[in-house]
């Protein structure tokens, strides 16, 4: 099986490099901590990786993990999207492009502009919990769908995770609401509320583009996998040189693994001339 | 006038911040040159600045520019888009917009990659000269389209830059080719070349959002004035304590200006509560 | 200077056709109180008018008006667009891909739900009054927008017509509600009404592609008069062996056009086979 | 199941009518032809059906029925779409919308030009089989990929079919040119040709949403069923004074249909003003 799964063991393979945002946040903490006990490569952080895994791949496998539990229809449906990272922006971009109307949740200023600017939708959390028809969660974080939310949302509303763990979902409160749960198709568990309204929970707020799809294709995880094989190749000859902390994917391991794609998609690009290259480099050519 | 210039004058008064990508890359080279005489800001790498002049600004003024001077249909045109930096993207989504077919040529396979991966058809830029319609340079460097390329465009073909100065065509190359010029509408000019074929040169080759249009929209350079005042007004504080250096805008200050957009757009957003910060703050929580 | 006037006297070369929809409906409401004296041939319902000419020409041309009239950014507004048909659809489309959050208002129910399903939001129009940004009236009758949405509005509205005369926007209400009125742009009435708020008329409540911009490119007027010009030949021939009625465009006269103009843009297409033209028009071939 | 056959059995109930284009093309020639021996209402053509089912229905489901059975990253891929009926839209657009690089091949050139105007790239189909990566029938006619494009096509190439029956394809040819066949994934046989390229077939030809997917989403196929039941009922009523003709489904069932989809939606729209329809139907009010 392709997997996406943005936290998994091969990350030991190469040094403990978790692929999340959220592990590679962590790995800062703990070596700020003092705590980290060998040198880590952020492969999660080259571009090679995140640009294309979280955006296309889990733009892609979310929408296709939603689709196969539940086949609904995309067009037309209001889609709330919490986190405008690179994988929600992935994920805002397919649900635009499968004709949803696009809501987008923020804590980050910026992001949430990016959003406007982008063509979605964006307002408080609370706002979105009321109008929704599918809920997904691409935070990193925890409790981006809390008992405030679903308190609120309508009759029908579809929650699914595609951020990291099954906490982004409060799943806790949400058994805490309902009266008793059934699955009604593979992966979609039905929780009714005293109200009549129905929740549905698909993967029981795990990744669902694992969980009910097969993760990303093998044309994205192929530059994730190259990435990783390349970085643990250079630990192999570097890491007794460095020093506990957490670097970056060198550049020409990210450029090399962008040329190879490049290749075997069959198609070629410019190079920079030798007048070009002088041009950009210097302060004194030019106007 | 509203302007979009992207190496304007007004570098100067917060410490002469060029606002080009371009620039900033001259800025480092004479900083490493050890010829950089006082503190700069780089203004232009601001989030709320590039993320959002760069590519929505530039995005729409450029398609305006063309489309003023020439009126041309943007549906089923072949426009050929030098460069996928934020201003290219920006240019790139845009036309996509508008209904034209895009082609990207870059000389950065990380780039190349995300223009074939959001939809856009990437090739050498001989073989787009080739069949072009609209040729756009936003590449920061120089003679983008050169001799060569104008040797293979279709008659007709029309030629814009939105990228810096007056050097991304090069027009030596086409006066030497044609025999002659006539502007044949305000900042159109016609250059017939011996074989029959005419190009068209718009602007003089100059910006072609500030030429023939009014450049960017004032709801995208309040942002980035937001930030060269905040900036400046921090440099009128701190710049006797810092060394001649390329700096970047200080976070709080890219994020103060995000929120007063925000604000001005009546766009509220969500919070971090402590639990959540707490979480993506620590290496000890969660699974 | 090309033109995109829907209601333009070069109707009356060809039989008086009127080129708009609501032309067309009033021709044939005369035919049927039988007071139409001659024969008349809808030019507008030509496929290669009505698909081109609306939808693409009336799209592009509107936001370049507007574009023109204002300079405002498009990405991140909300724009309402009063009416889906095929005029509507093109400036709906168009403002999706400069990055507007768009809303439609419509009294048909399945042109409502198509705006749905193409990713548009659809709401009463006393509840877009409140959230709009810019409102575009294309719905080719009276009063789109009247003084009960104009009492709704924020200040800072901006209110165009681009369907067909100067009646879509109660431009008689809004003089009746404001303080005098002054030009603060060409083309551009700001409206002080007596709470604070601001509203902006754009040409008069006239065809702002034609009043603020260039009216439709000549890319897609030459599809609209080579149907005029091979109608009026046409009739010209005929009409004499023709009651008082409104007709078709002929069939073979539209796909003509449709030919020329892909020849014109040097785009080959295919043909069918006759095994392939007998399966299509057997019954009793296949399965 | 929820099934988008567009040939089913169900068709009978109501009169034998058939939902495909080509079913009521041939249920047409049968009409002409004498032979038909009872009314029929041809549902395809209701508004409410065809709009729906045939393009926002077939354009999600053949994408998923492709994403099932092969798990390809739709991002960057050159897909190739025969056909630019409501399907071919409806599939061409959902392709787009996941990051593909689009191209239509079409016979008509009302369609042709349409395609392009929306973007897509417009070949002859011999060009095309020589770029594909995936190559999708929507013609609802016979041999659409051919021995003849096949004979071009590069390694590696997928074929699906989401038209009608499985003719769209000649899969007499291809079984012809290879050296036998192996079922890859469920769903996906893998045709090695002698000259060392391979080429992949979905589902043997047949429907691929049917096959490789649930078919169209409930949220489709309810208006369907909604205009066959009402349609049933209707002909229950009046079928012994109708002769045996093909006829369309009557303007007031299509338009119920359309208001009971949008309530289910909680999604109200205007109504006219009498004054507003008084102006819609008359030609002396108004300039």
């Amino acid at each position: 099986m392709l997997h996406g799964d943005r936290t998994d063991l091969l990350g030991d393979v190469v040094g403990g490099a978790e692929e999340t945002t959220t592990g590679v946040i962590r790995l800062r903490s703990l070596a700020e901590a003092g705590k980290l006990k060998y040198p880590i490569i952020a492969v999660n952080d080259a571009d090679t990786k995140h640009f294309f895994d979280n955006r296309y791949g889990t733009g892609q496998s979310t929408l296709d993990g939603i689709t196969r539990a539940t086949n609904v229809l995309w067009a037309g449906k209001k889609v709330v999207i919490f986190g405008y990272g690179w994988c929600g922006r992935g994920v805002a971009s397919r649900a635009t492009g499968m004709g949803a109307h696009t809501i987008v949740t923020e804590v980050n200023p910026i992001r949430a502009l990016e959003a406007v600017m982008d063509g979605h939708q964006v307002m408080p959390s609370r706002e979105a919990a009321k109008i929704g028809d599918i809920f997904i969660t691409l935070t990193g974080g925890l409790k981006a769908i809390s008992r405030d939310h679903m308190e609120l949302m309508k009759d029908g509303a579809i929650m699914a995770n595609s951020g990291h763990f099954n906490v982004e979902i409060d799943i806790e409160a949400l058994e805490d609401m309902s009266d008793g749960k059934r699955e009604v198709r593979p992966g979609v568990d039905e929780y009714p509320l005293g109200d009549g309204r129905r929740l549905y929970l698909l993967a029981e707020g795990r990744l669902v583009n694992l969980a009910a799809a097969e993760g990303h294709p093998s044309a994205v995880m192929d530059m994730s996998f190259a990435n990783q094989a390349l970085t643990a190749e250079y630990l192999a000859r570097t890491a007794r040189n460095l020093a506990p902390a957490v670097y970056p994917v060198p550049r020409d391991i990210d450029d090399e693994v962008g040329k190879l794609k490049l290749r075997s998609m069959g198609i070629d690009i410019d190079s920079l001339t030798d007048e070009q290259q002088r041009y950009l480099e210097s302060w004194d050519m030019g106007t």
